[in-house]
């Protein structure tokens, strides 16, 4: 057992308090001791809830020692993205115009896990309303990387990314609408899954846009995820999208080797005008797939370019009829960024958001036929590792906006499809930033990716490495 | 037995050819006796398939003869409105667009109609694409109305009124979207059915607007249409929007009388400036109503006219959106009328859309809260009798579109809600033309508003009212 019980895995953690090894209060009191130590340098919480954490792990801990284990997770802190609601408890969503607003119900998600048995840290720093890919925050300040401060850490589930990358959580539930898991995941080092649209209810979390927007886990290992999904998932009768589709066993796919299954590389596109180093760890990715019993083929994928921009368009117009009336009432409270995103959804039409829409059905069918022969596809979540928190800030460098289009550009067609998505730590630049790669599978079936993805984090170490306070 | 069995209902029709005491070649020569003489006066048919019916007729007789009655509709010959799909035919949609357009699918609700044993005699006339309220046509000319033809037969489900009205067949199916059903059953003196939306598949039915669109039948007495609801409702693999709600007993419900059911009068916009004829028809059928052991009470029901807008902003983009590509490839086949329609959904906002959308189930729970104490909802279908062709062609009518907005007014809001409605023949104007009030039902409850239109129906002959011949 490591002297600092912070740096444990979910899965390790949470048996360790069932054993009793650990004592729930030693726990939290050591991922509070990370806080205090990392938050001055990642501003990655929203809120630190120190006393009420450990009254919460003092009673699960009085709890177990009369035979009461809540569930899977009894005892472990965690800290979510400040848009899952939690009744009695302030929920920002990054925003100044909810600064102050108190949920009076749970999110579903949130609620599961709480009934597992996990105990609240606080609350963890997200991009305004979840609508910014990068980890800024005009009313917050901007999140840092822990593996580079002055890097972002990708946005909008910023605070989940450097959180979890700090040890200062377990893990962190994210969102996921046009790469908001992916890429905090890609550029923090840690693993995080996008879910398939429908797969985990949404009641209760933050809207931005209810074509595209998927509830999922950021933390340290595939198998942590894969115990995360399994207490989420399924049909919630406060949520009708939510599917009634059956929950297979996530956490026992990850037990199995990827021997035998496919694997598909993109023949352009998620290939193209990668930065070397991305290029770089694909090809050695590529390489240990393979050493791992993969067998990996190309695959000839559909236009990308087309399932982004119809992305694009749905996101926009659902966001900017979410936030309608609040850019009239309150739009100074808005930032910049945010304000100008909601303002381009107000000039799409109806017609051509209903176009955007209804090519779904086809782009899917599409891509599932490119993709017949392949159990997964591997990509990078974005051609680059993260850029620096100065060159990506559209209100002082000029450039920014190009920075910021190319980040998103291979996770925004994932989220047009609807499809499951695991970013995986898969290696590092020279100058020690995480590079991570999407193992992108078919529709409900995040079994097989997180299969593949727990299968190379026992063949890899990438995920294990912890930053360093500098 | 009646010497012309066409002047029979469906359900005695029927009945006769079941227990052999008419052939189905007898039955359907006699429609076609019918079809010949009205059809120069109405021009209710697009196509009349004379030797393909009594082919039809004779194959149904002679399995007859061998015991194989196919369902309950063995050899009872129908048309529909010309926008069922079915497979080999031509279906125009009352389009120049469609105009030779074979099909290659049946349509769910029509199949239904068909596995029941039904012979098809041709199909009907309807308001081009669906998209008008009078029976206007710019490519096949006007429908004209059994009970006076200078008059409008209501739209988009023209054909289906006016046929079924002057007997020519047995049923029709026509579509409700904002009131396509209801308006010509009111003008034509006939018994119209717009269901839930959900309550019958829509796959293999030319789309107007996702929203809104509804299959319902148009028939000669509530019975008949509940005996071709019970064939047509349930659960549809072919459209995921087919609700899979357990089909109730209709015809069982339309053998109940009316006692101790409750029947709300809107307390104002459905009894405001109603022709002196129509308020005259609502107040004897809510004195019969109570004669027949309803009670009567008065409804407030909440602002409908922000229903209605919200109704047509849906339809609008919707419609825009299945048209787009004909308008920018086809536009000069299109009608004028339907074109600027048309166009009017290009310019809606996406956002504006998707508010007017979203808006629905909250202005559902309102109406619901509105209405819980009573089982139905009495409410004229227009607030006028059927205006005549020529001053509701506004091609050729400066006030047209002002005669033609007021027709839905009464219609619309019952769409936006989803909401099943019966309109039933309650009276004549003394020139002769019929009146149609609409049983307005709680959402999948079509049983409680037949019920009580049958009910009505054996209290009452307007139904039986046949046109004569010019």
């Amino acid at each position: 057992m490591s002297t600092e019980p912070a740096l444990m895995s979910l899965t390790a953690v949470a048996s360790a308090i069932a054993d009793k090894q650990l004592s729930s209060r030693e726990v939290t009191q050591s991922c509070l001791d990370r806080i205090a130590r990392w938050q001055p340098h990642l501003n990655a919480f929203m809120a630190i809830e120190a006393d009420e954490a450990l009254k919460a792990a003092d009673a699960a801990d009085a709890a177990l020692a009369k035979g009461g284990r809540r569930g899977k997770l009894h005892g472990v802190p965690l800290a979510h993205k400040d848009m899952y609601y939690e009744a009695g408890k302030v929920v920002t969503c990054g925003s100044r115009i909810r600064r102050d607003f108190v949920a009076t119900t749970t999110s579903t998600a949130l609620q599961r896990l709480k009934d597992a048995g996990t105990v609240r840290l606080g609350s963890l720093q997200m991009a305004e309303f979840a609508y910014g890919p990068t980890g800024h925050n005009a009313h917050f300040g901007p999140v840092h990387n822990p593996f580079g401060l002055p890097h972002v850490t990708g946005g909008s589930s910023s605070g989940s990314g450097s959180a979890v990358a700090a040890r200062l959580t377990f893990a962190a539930l994210g969102s996921d609408t046009g790469g908001s898991i992916r890429m905090p995941a890609h550029f923090c080092g840690v693993t995080g899954l996008k879910t398939t649209v429908g797969r985990v209810s949404r009641a209760g979390a933050m809207p931005l846009s209810q074509s595209l927007d998927t509830v999922g886990p950021l933390a340290r290992t595939v198998e942590d995820c894969a115990v995360l999904l399994g207490l989420m998932a399924g049909a919630d009768p406060a949520d009708p999208t939510a599917s009634a589709l059956p929950v297979p066993d996530y956490a026992a796919s990850t037990a199995q080797s990827m021997k035998g299954l496919t694997v598909g590389v993109p023949s352009a596109f998620y290939v193209d005008d990668l930065d070397s180093e991305v290029a770089h760890v694909l090809d050695t990715t590529i390489a240990t797939l393979r050493r791992e019993g993969a067998n990996v083929v190309q695959v000839d994928l559909p236009d990308q370019r087309q399932l982004a921009s119809a992305s694009q368009l749905v996101l926009a117009v659902e966001a900017a009829a979410f936030h309608k009336r609040w850019m009239i009432e309150r739009p100074q409270d808005y930032g910049a960024q945010v304000m100008m995103r909601l303002q381009n959804g107000l000039a799409i039409s109806g017609v051509t958001y209903l176009e955007a829409l209804r090519w779904r059905g086809p782009a899917l069918a599409a891509h599932n036929a490119a993709t017949a022969k392949v159990d997964a596809v591997i990509a990078p979540v974005s051609p680059v590792p993260a850029p620096t928190i100065a060159e990506s800030d559209v209100g002082s460098s000029p450039g920014a906006e190009a920075v910021i289009q190319r980040l998103t550009r291979f996770t925004r067609p994932i989220n047009y499809l609807g499809l499951p998505s695991l970013s995986v730590p898969s290696g590092f630049t020279r100058g020690g930033l995480p590079v991570g790669l999407q193992l992108v599978g078919r529709s409900f079936d995040e079994a097989t990716i997180l299969r593949i993805g727990a299968a190379f984090q026992r063949a890899t170490d990438f995920h294990e490495k912890v930053p360093q306070l500098p």
